[in-house]
């Protein structure tokens, strides 16, 4: 796997020269030497810039800037521009364009409004690509390669719908066997010719269920259609791959991610990453935990290995409902908080913040105001300063006793189906259980299911509603082997295809769990039930709260740990535990008050033995990196009051280049790099 | 009209047995034995299974399994495949597909998914019925014939608007009278040519004016489109039952409504049908009374006769946004309801619970679990085995002294009209006087307002607010030979063009109700009016609030009951009564608050001489069936706890075959049968 | 400027003859008389009935009606009828028909359902009108011509398109010119020919973002085409006012406005339009100032001159989502309301209420009962007879010393830019500036900010967020003169491209302001700040609440008059006062409450001298027409109950034709008009 070159932290933004005269370049040059600017992305977007007609490329402007911005001691992230393809190419192909889930053709405009499945959309990226890197591949400022931006949008178009028949007939070879994967027999859907297959949009199986949250008469072909879109853009992704390799095989390529992004499944693409790098757009509600989720989940895409945080804003964003700015001293701690989660660089978007179009109130380390005399380029120099100190944690790597299962697929058809309730977020209660692990100040792990699980002494699935056969039995075998394995309602019910699991729910789960649901019941809004443990479990006792759904649950074998208040099933079990091999699974059958989550959670790391960091005080986050068997470890004060830390032993803290030891306080949104 | 031969309750639902391997066959038989399953619908959707392509029928499979069935003592009815055409069809004869609101193009999938004026829609559905007409003709298993599916949603396809143009050239004769009838001079709409007409579709005439409110700017137009539609696929449902019936005429035919469904007009739907039957879905938070309504507005479609439940599901749906699980006791309560209200059957959706698709979380009477262990199946046991205590009640009838009228062209009109104000919702109204009906303790009618009235000693019509002169007479001439009738604000207004009744509202009911309405105040959600009786009326007296909408009323002859107490029309009349020939009517220009309304109903009950067919609690529902000099009194517990209820004589109760008399217990959920 | 011959306050309103049989117009006209209807609208809308075939007119009805209605004393404001084209021409020239913005080609219906740049609409329309002008330019009932009617929606046509190009190489000759004033540099929308512009729609650049609230990616072409669309609109208009100009240039031309509406420009509109009119449809929930704005909005488009009060309804509408009936004096009291605003007429939509289709339960001046004897009937009458005493008033002008910007531009701009905050609404800001300028009992302007501001003693633009450099310089101007001008948040910051000004916000205003805004924050709704007054100002002393935006600025010279209580920007200026020139600038960089607003704006209109017409209690309103030296006072009772005020000397008053002085009560909703 292709390394970056430059060992160092990596500091910088995306730039856009192309949408500034030359003289403003100087500037630009002079101002990145003042920050310590040392990479910056581009030319994203640029395609219309480098390539006016079918014939005519024009380089020229790029060559000047890459020579000036390397002879100044800044590299390059070289970025493809097939985001955004030039109007000539839309109008002379209209192939290009794509078809929206309404089944309205697009015409050119904004940006990912191409058609993945377009031949010449193909053609013309595989043209400019192959220029850029034959162009640039002896050049020395050249760190990484960056594949076009945020891929996104799915297509609905006749091209696509062909692509998909010959997806399908790679993946199910007859369409018997087809027919037999998506229980065609339902609604008399059966297919007795492949050309009868249309994609899934607003003119067939798909509706808007409710405002935001989409609905399919037809999961089966709906969950595949997904999947091929998502094959379908990572397809686009590959193919630039290819090319760049050809002539720079020792660079490494990525692409900006987006964290939880649903459209596409980042566990099948990050295997065709060198590395991983992503865009984080927190907003000043957002969480500190939901933030570190973020980052767990996108450094869980390559575990093992350091990533790469692409783009950040220095203060507001445009585009969120509420821009508010940063705070003060918000941008360094969320750069540090990053870093702490196993990022090496702080890369914002953008460099220059834009004279006109709809980002122009994104804010960027060059504010309209044209000079860097203002609160938040200060703190952008600052930040640039430090991290001249920080480079031995390059390539260092979080290593966790923890993780959460996250999987792309379930996602989909958790919230694709019908049943039960139809209003589920996944993300909602994945939140819940990462915040529960988060609470424990030790570094979580957030992985999709079919990963080796062997290093894990506590794994969490919620809603782990939909797997295949051999993800379930890789859960088995690690709870088999002594592992702890915590899972909820909606689990272990459905294989790949979104078919139900026969013969009792949880399905895939039963005999791991020890338990037979009989009823999945769901509680209106305005509905509560209530558990009560059995007996005190670590910090918990007595009754909580519980809605949402409430399973119906015989035990067979599982020990009760809590049951129902009320209602029908009132005294049958709520929670359970399972003795499964040498280890233990735990089930959760209802929706409690989220101190019972962390209760659970607690208790189970700490039975098995899983440790804090270091015990800090509410509000601070503490996480580890690991590198040649040193430790460092990191210490972010998110409240906005200092706190007192009683260190177990005197560290090396990288910032201040300083020793601490004994009672140290931490200030408000202060941070602590310490090494051990 | 043909009667169903099998003289049981029917017991059983639907069957899908082409989406099981056939050793799943032998498991049904068995499990339908166990339960008593007397008959099982089927082949719904099952098109493509039988017809793979243009000239190939495979109906082996349908042989089968109806020779076993049959051999077990299990009937069938049996379902035109019609809901659901294979993708073959669509594909080679795009006309199928219809065109949505949008002007959409649709494309193959989900259900109910074809264009009703498709003549290759038609001749492909004639053929596959004639096929199986022909083929089943002979079978002793047939004991009805179920036509598609729930017919449901429109087409605007060019197909339609050609069927529309010689639809109104039938129903107008001449563009001058349909200029006339529409008000075309309106917003220049005259036409000159038949084909300058357009459907009415959100490319012209109808928007969405609030979130799932849709308003058109021409009536005339949009309400006639409507009555089309509700035609059109009327026109699919007789084309079939002509071909059954050339076969089979003496076995019933009908097709699953939908209780009050907007898009047809089920009252001319009904004239077509040997019986009505219908698919009844509550959810957990459905009041008694709203689910009685329904019953009610089914049986109503054909009175003097029994109907059939089609479905209703053994615990949960998967397609409301919460799906509860039917608490215990609930199912067999829900199944006693509809028989207390005219089923002589308790059937289900569905047999089998699938495997995959949209409805696999629908619940079904063999579950996922694959086992009849479980709560709901023994409470399905219980039904199969009362049932077969109850057969002398079949074709028994609810013969009521009160109606309600309902009117599905009223409903259109009355929320698509642009005025006063633009949220009203007929079915929130209807419920407010229904409900004051149930709380009669007698049976309710709900039939059309073109029904021969001179049964009932009261008729209540809430909103009454379009109707043509034979209807206007109807009411008026059930008043003046002694009738009691009862409308409110919104009625009379307009005739079946909605046009308005020129000349002083409430137009057609001016004369009989004695009143000119000078003003129609709609007041918004904040704003409250009181109205205060003149003196007391049965229970009611004093103040009571109301809001909505307030008549502003001159008496023309009739009786003030109750005036307003605010705002400019302080002191005038809101509630009247007018005597009009040997009866008398009453109306009620204003929405008060729902005890008013109960306590108006039942002082002109009371008036009337209606009479409680028992005195029995709140919550508890009461209803009679008679049949040949016998009556049967349903007593049905809808109250968590346990009533006594004081019985005036001996009666012989038909679930526990015993004999009830003096002060009894009913516990809650339960139910009693009671034989007079 | 041609002028109106008819020296009266125009009494009447919209006139459908077509819509009625003959005989009704006799009823008409004797109804007209009594009410002393002295004009009436017509035929709006009647293409269809005038031009049955594309070679047949049939005018002779019309002649028929105008004929009567003047040998009666009543005149004629003729209308073109070209809102609602035959559907015959639909259907002969689709190009006709318009591409609404989800990319939807219309089919014929409603009404404004045209393209403005289809040549057959565009031939279609020039015949009509040229037949109209043509014959009835010598009939001495027209006193006024009546374009068309309320000039509406855009389309997105390929023949838009292709007029939008032209419009566009016309007003920036290059491609180079265009590339560089829309930053298409910016995601690579970079032009190489004219060809591949797209209009902007759903299908590119446009999307909804928040229900509601329309949102665009690339502002700089969104702007264009609502300029564009605005011009193509206007040119519909202009052709047909060349038309009749030919014919009549001495009749003046006008069609009737609809006060804040966003998509049409009005203050270029007005340029071409003889006279200002305009639709006035306050729901009852509307407070007094929120329709006082409307009618100085309106008369603001061509300052001193009256203005046609075109259209008001009697009593309720029918499109509104509650449709309250008006309230007794209120229609009176509106009509004044519009006249002490500087309207010349009180003219209704409409004469006789109709019998079908949506807007049949809109009131009018002639009920569906058909008769005059009704509540409202007898208000209209009233006016009617009062306003023959009123005639010396025709003609006269509101003069104001204070003055309220209202732009179109700067609307589209501001709520179609994406930052800071998304769900900013022009109008709600308006209304809070122009609330607190309506409390100071003075006159008002609301005008376009490119107007010389030279007479105003006190100039208010809230967020003035998009205005050139012309526009800029005009305001400096005024300040440099000694005028005082306000201004807030978001103002000054782009050109008319939406081009961000560099260097410093608040762009334009940074020298005229003295101050730098170093950020702009937004406010969560749950977030509030406080301002802290340096020292008492007025009536405003200690700390107010604010929220909303939170301009982080500095003083380059502003004297600083509240600072922030809260956040980082604790301490920093909110409010600040500059001297520039003679005059002086104030900047509010924050919402506070609304009693903060109001005692600035009285703080400073104090200091410039501006004076209450009347000293007057709350709830009363106060304007003042001037006329040959002469000055009206009007004074109007919002209240429910009745006043007292002091006059300082006695006064002839119009509608009692009495003298008064001294302390005079002024009933709940009365109005006097008193002469000086």
């Amino acid at each position: 796997m292709a390394k970056i070159k430059l060992k160092k932290f990596l500091y910088g933004g995306d730039y856009n020269p192309d949408q500034w005269s030359e003289d403003v370049w100087e500037q630009d040059i002079e101002f990145m030497k003042y920050y310590n600017v040392n990479a910056v992305s581009m030319p994203i977007f640029s395609w219309a810039q480098l390539q006016p007609s079918e014939d005519k490329f024009t380089f020229e402007w790029l060559d000047r800037i890459i020579d000036k911005l390397y002879s100044n001691g800044i590299h390059v992230i070289l970025a493809t521009p097939t985001a955004s393809q030039p109007a000539w190419l839309s109008k002379k192909y209209p192939d290009v364009l794509p078809v929206d889930i309404h089944g309205r053709k697009r015409k050119h405009g904004a940006r990912q409004n191409y058609c993945p499945n377009s031949p010449n959309f193909k053609n013309a990226a595989r043209r400019i690509v192959e220029q850029m890197a034959k162009r640039y591949k002896d050049h020395p400022a050249i760190i990484m390669w960056h594949i076009s931006n945020e891929y996104g949008p799915y297509c609905y178009c006749e091209n696509c719908a062909k692509a998909f028949r010959e997806w399908l007939k790679e993946r199910y070879k007859t369409l018997d066997e087809l027919n037999k994967r998506w229980n065609t027999a339902f609604w008399g859907h059966t297919f007795y010719d492949w050309d009868e297959i249309e994609v899934p949009s607003y003119l067939n199986e798909e509706y808007e269920y409710m405002p935001g949250r989409q609905k399919s008469s037809f999961q089966g072909l709906s969950l595949d259609y997904k999947r091929f879109m998502s094959d379908s853009l990572l397809n686009l992704y590959k193919m630039e791959v290819e090319i760049i390799k050809k002539y720079m095989p020792d660079v490494p390529v990525t692409t900006n991610l987006m964290g939880p992004f649903k459209p596409l499944d980042y566990h099948k693409w990050a295997q065709y990453m060198d590395v991983v790098s992503w865009d984080n757009y927190p907003s000043i509600k957002d969480s500190p935990h939901s933030i570190a989720f973020k980052h767990d989940l996108m450094r869980g895409l390559k575990r093992d290995q350091s990533f790469i945080l692409m783009e950040q804003t220095p203060s507001q964003t445009n585009w969120q409902w509420y821009n508010s700015a940063k705070r003060p001293g918000m941008i360094r701690l969320l750069s540090y908080h990053a870093i702490a989660h196993g990022a090496d660089s702080v890369l914002y978007f953008q460099w220059r913040q834009s004279v006109g179009s709809c980002e122009k109130f994104h804010s960027a380390m060059v504010p309209h105001a044209g000079h860097l005399n203002t609160r938040v380029s200060k703190e952008l120099k600052q930040i640039g300063d430090e991290l001249l100190r920080l480079d031995e944690i390059l390539e260092s790597v979080n290593k966790s006793d923890v993780a959460l299962l996250f999987d792309w697929e379930n996602w989909w058809a958790l919230e694709e189906s019908m049943g039960f309730r139809n209003d589920i977020s996944y993300l909602e209660h994945i939140d819940s259980y990462y915040k529960a692990l988060y609470k424990l100040k030790t570094n979580v792990d957030v992985v999709d299911p079919t990963e080796d699980l062997s290093r894990y002494k506590l794994v969490v699935a919620p809603l782990l509603y939909l797997l295949d056969s051999n993800t379930a039995k890789n859960i088995e075998e690690y709870v088999k082997n002594g592992g702890i394995f915590i899972t909820t309602f909606l689990s272990g019910l459905v294989d790949e295809n979104d078919r139900v699991i026969l013969g009792g729910y949880p399905g895939w789960f039963r005999k791991l769990l020890g338990i037979w649901i009989e009823e999945i019941d769901a509680l209106f809004p305005d509905m509560k039930n209530a558990i009560i443990l059995e007996k005190p479990l670590g910090t918990l006792d007595g009754r909580y709260e519980c809605d949402f759904i409430c399973d119906v649950i015989h035990s067979e074998g599982a020990k009760v740990l809590a049951y129902y208040e009320q209602d029908y099933y009132k005294g049958m079990p709520a929670i359970l535990e399972n003795t499964y091999g040498s280890g233990k699974s735990v089930y959760i059958g209802t929706r409690p008050e989220q101190k019972v989550i962390e209760g659970l959670i607690k208790y189970y790391a700490d039975m098995a033995g899983v440790k804090p960091i270091l015990p800090v005080p509410e509000g601070v986050e503490v996480t580890k990196r690991t590198k040649d068997g040193k430790e460092y470890i990191f210490l972010l004060n998110f409240n906005n009051y200092d706190v007192c830390i009683e260190l177990p032993q005197e560290f090396y803290e990288l910032i201040t280049q300083k020793l601490f030891g004994g009672r140290v306080v931490l200030r408000a949104k202060e941070v602590m790099i310490l090494r051990k």
